[in-house]
């Protein structure tokens, strides 16, 4: 992990707003720094420290400083890597926005550094617990929620309706349980079934099933007539037996079924599979379980320049504590760590590792080849306001969430994880795709860091947000979970915050504290993803 | 449009459930009749007729019979199609099952008959009005709804929260205001927005806020770092400009907006735009308007073998009748009308309608290849249960819906209407798809058949769903709205059942009549059609 080298507090300059001028630097080679203070810095600004400067321009918070005069051609560096080339000559002082740069060629697949990374020192972490509930499979629920699986977008209405008047009369008389959640979904059918790539959105579905904060309860509801039916969706033996008792058929409410005579008799189908699942959720208790059975997600989404100096770096340190502790953790986001993907294959545990990276990766490209795609695509209009110049830049401050273990493992889109310790689940970038994807990997845990601020929530996983910057967990202050703006502010180190993290997960994992969005009940849609075709 | 022309009541056969036993053909030179009995008939059935028949073995409802002995390789006809060529010889009183039939090569798209069918005659219809909702740009509401547009997936949790409580706290105090519905989506983040086919979800969703049932009151809940900014998805000019007032800059609540501390804040603030487009609703009148400003979009959805017999073909009276008063109909569903583009290019309006059909298909084709797809993926099992063998025959099913009128315009995915007449909306086939495609276009009334039953619905407009079969309509008593069984039953011809659809859609659109989905707030998803990549 590379950590801001140079956090440099100077007292006051002219013409700013009070604050003491804050340059943030992430190595020592790097000839651009940004800018850390709220509200930015005025021209005329001096910055003291080791390598006195003079702003030559206001420049916004987050965004970049030139630290040293570079040549027109000359490479722009950050986290000691070339983040793009000067267009002009760019004086020491000056602004350097994404208007300044030409993006760096695209980094090729042949050649990579395979499994020769020096391996950080990572000693085992022990005797750190949570209260969670043990699944027949041997996973771990940090909640103990009745998921309702559907297999069709068709049955969603009537679900729908069918979950409110279960939270409403029967959720009340099962106290142990958490919640219901219909995991409604816009797939099965209208779509290429026997399309290569339908493996991905049939496999992801399943796998969403079975995440561990449901319990091992699988019902399903079924409207009959669809192209995904429950045996394609959940084949024998997808579902874990149940140590109590001999394998039992799926759960299925068909709507078409013809014993049912009128829509009043399919809502009372469903309550009824429903009580049933309730009942046995309800007989569950939390009991002390080690670390080793979190399964945490990271992400990020509405970045600025301080997810990669702030928030990141922290979750990356809080990553290092929980592989220490057995734990397992994903990160994804395909497109915004493809630009550092000679680093990920260096780390990679095995050379079988860094050629699984490889395939996805290879994968991906091709996808968005094929789409007429180009990488620009990436970055949104926010994360340059937020000083973000390009998808280089952002996939540095991006992979720094994985910490510093080595890669143990690889996910295609929609498997389920078979492992543990550092695992690249290799999903598009879009937010609620990312989370859908990790719910059905296994994730019982998510770390979402955000910048610009975003209020994404998970029915069926606690999400702690994170934010990077002090002002916005100061403005969404009953939205963000944890401020990593300290970093920035110099109160906290990184280490400081990653171990702060670390402690905050196990009281939300045990249900001793609650995420905002669980307290607000705001949650994102599942999205799928789905790169067969539509029919 | 063809009907039955040989639908033959007989007498009860030995070992039948005791009604009559009923073949429907539904052209004079079929080799192939479907049983139209609740519960099939028997093996040793008689049927009488003008070609006496004994079946050989049990053949279920919807389901082929053999009417005389076909010869391997030769040609099994419906609808005066070749829908298959027999894989063995058949004997007369057989069951025409899929497994016996070879599906005919797909139809190219060279060589077709263009704008050349013989004009049906249809005289115009006048007269007919119902009480609408007139918008500022001239369309008309069926009903008063208030949409709040969403720029991405990312505000969804925010804006359902908020939708709540303006149900709760405000709509009781706006009685002319039937609703209010967020149009949620998975888009607007973490897609390749840049990508040649990004333009459909994009102008999908630009057009979805415009519906005529959202009376031109367009507000927008943004996140701020978005990639599908609100400009970008409602630019300046996009929206009709009020009679009675200068343009309006857009409505858009963002919700980084740095005004807003705290996430009570923005549920306030969406409150408060809120209340100002209910305000104007709800001094809004239904006024007597000619049924010319109907806009329908005609769908099928789980369908059997009588989706073609009875619901499709009335469906098609009631068309002729919209088109004959002036009104817009749209068909759909291209996977579906695919093996019938001949059909379809002949009875274009102009050779522009025919080659707009043709591009359409040509881009499909193409979509599906690059997904490696052939076009057996479509029928569904359910489809296969109900009696359709394979495409061919569900298209010639599935076509009929649209009538005996000309094919006045063709609408790409996305595209809003800018005629009238009977307009072929090119859009996948899947049910949530299509319907969310047919309301960007800018419907404001939906038929939808089916034969296995779907308890479809959609949040913005009627759905008038309508059964196959009068026992799904008995069993589904409450979700269906119209019974086409009792065409198959011998008690009401094709184009009376289509005149009372016609009747029943005026109730519909004046708001004296609420559809089952209406009255229990039963609706699917909004789902784009995204042939772009996902980032």
């Amino acid at each position: 992990m590379q950590t801001p080298q140079d956090i440099r507090p100077e007292p006051a300059a002219p013409g700013d707003s009070g604050s003491r001028p804050l340059l943030i630097t992430m190595h020592p080679s790097d000839n651009v720094a940004i800018v850390a203070n709220d509200g930015g810095l005025a021209a005329g600004t001096l910055i003291e420290g080791t390598r006195p400067l003079v702003l030559r321009e206001r420049v916004p918070q987050g965004h970049k400083v030139c630290l040293v005069a570079i040549a027109a051609g000359q490479p722009v560096r950050r986290y000691n890597v070339t983040i793009g080339f000067a267009l002009q000559d760019i004086e020491a002082g000056r602004w350097v926005h994404e208007r300044l740069l030409r993006m760096p060629d695209a980094r090729g697949l042949d050649n990579l550094p395979i499994a020769n990374a020096a391996r950080a020192e990572l000693p085992p972490l022990t005797g750190r617990t949570f209260e969670g509930y043990r699944n027949p499979d041997g996973s771990v629920g940090t909640r103990n929620i009745l998921a309702i699986t559907q297999t069709v977008q068709c049955v969603a209405g009537v679900t729908e309706f069918a979950v409110r008047r279960i939270k409403e009369e029967l959720l009340p008389r099962y106290p142990h349980v958490d919640d219901v959640v219909a995991l409604e979904h816009g797939y099965g059918c209208g779509v290429a079934i026997d399309a290569p790539e339908a493996i991905i959105p049939i496999r992801t579905l399943r796998h969403l099933s079975l995440n561990p904060n449901f319990g091992g309860e699988v019902m399903v509801v079924s409207l009959g007539c669809e192209k995904l039916q429950p045996e394609r969706l959940l084949p024998e033996g997808s579902i874990p037996i149940r140590d109590d008792r001999q394998a039992e058929p799926l759960d299925v409410v068909c709507l078409q079924d013809e014993a049912h005579v009128g829509f009043m008799d399919m809502v009372q189908s469903i309550m009824r599979q429903a009580k049933m699942h309730l009942e046995r959720l309800n007989a569950r208790r939390r009991e002390t379980v080690p670390a080793s059975e979190l399964v945490v997600g990271v992400q990020c989404g509405g970045s600025d320049a301080f997810s990669g100096v702030t928030a990141n770096p922290a979750v990356g340190h809080c990553a290092d504590l929980l592989v220490r502790a057995g734990a397992t953790v994903m990160f994804s986001e395909t497109t915004e760590v493809r630009d550092g993907i000679d680093q990920l294959t260096a780390r990679a545990a095995t050379p079988e590792v860094a050629q699984a990276m490889i395939r996805e990766m290879a994968w991906y490209d091709a996808y968005l080849q094929r789409g007429s795609v180009d990488r620009s695509a990436n970055t949104t209009p926010g994360n340059k306001k937020g000083g973000l110049s390009n998808i280089v830049e952002k996939a540095m401050g991006s992979i720094i969430k994985s910490g510093t273990a080595p890669i143990s493992g690889v996910l295609a889109p929609g498997e389920k994880l078979s492992q543990r310790g550092l695992i690249y689940a290799a999903t598009p970038a879009s937010d609620f795709i990312c989370g859908t994807l990790q719910l059905a990997a296994g994730m019982n845990l998510h770390i979402f860091t955000t910048g610009r601020g975003t209020p994404y929530g998970l029915a069926a996983c606690p999400v702690v947000k994170v934010a990077t910057r002090s002002d916005l967990a100061r403005r969404w202050h009953d939205l963000m979970d944890i401020n990593a703006g300290r970093i920035a502010d110099g109160e906290l180190s990184i280490e400081a915050l990653g171990q702060e993290m670390f402690d905050y997960l196990l009281d939300v994992a045990s249900g001793r504290k609650k995420t905002w969005a669980e307290q607000w009940k705001l949650h994102n849609a599942l999205v799928l993803f789905n790169p067969a075709p539509i029919t």
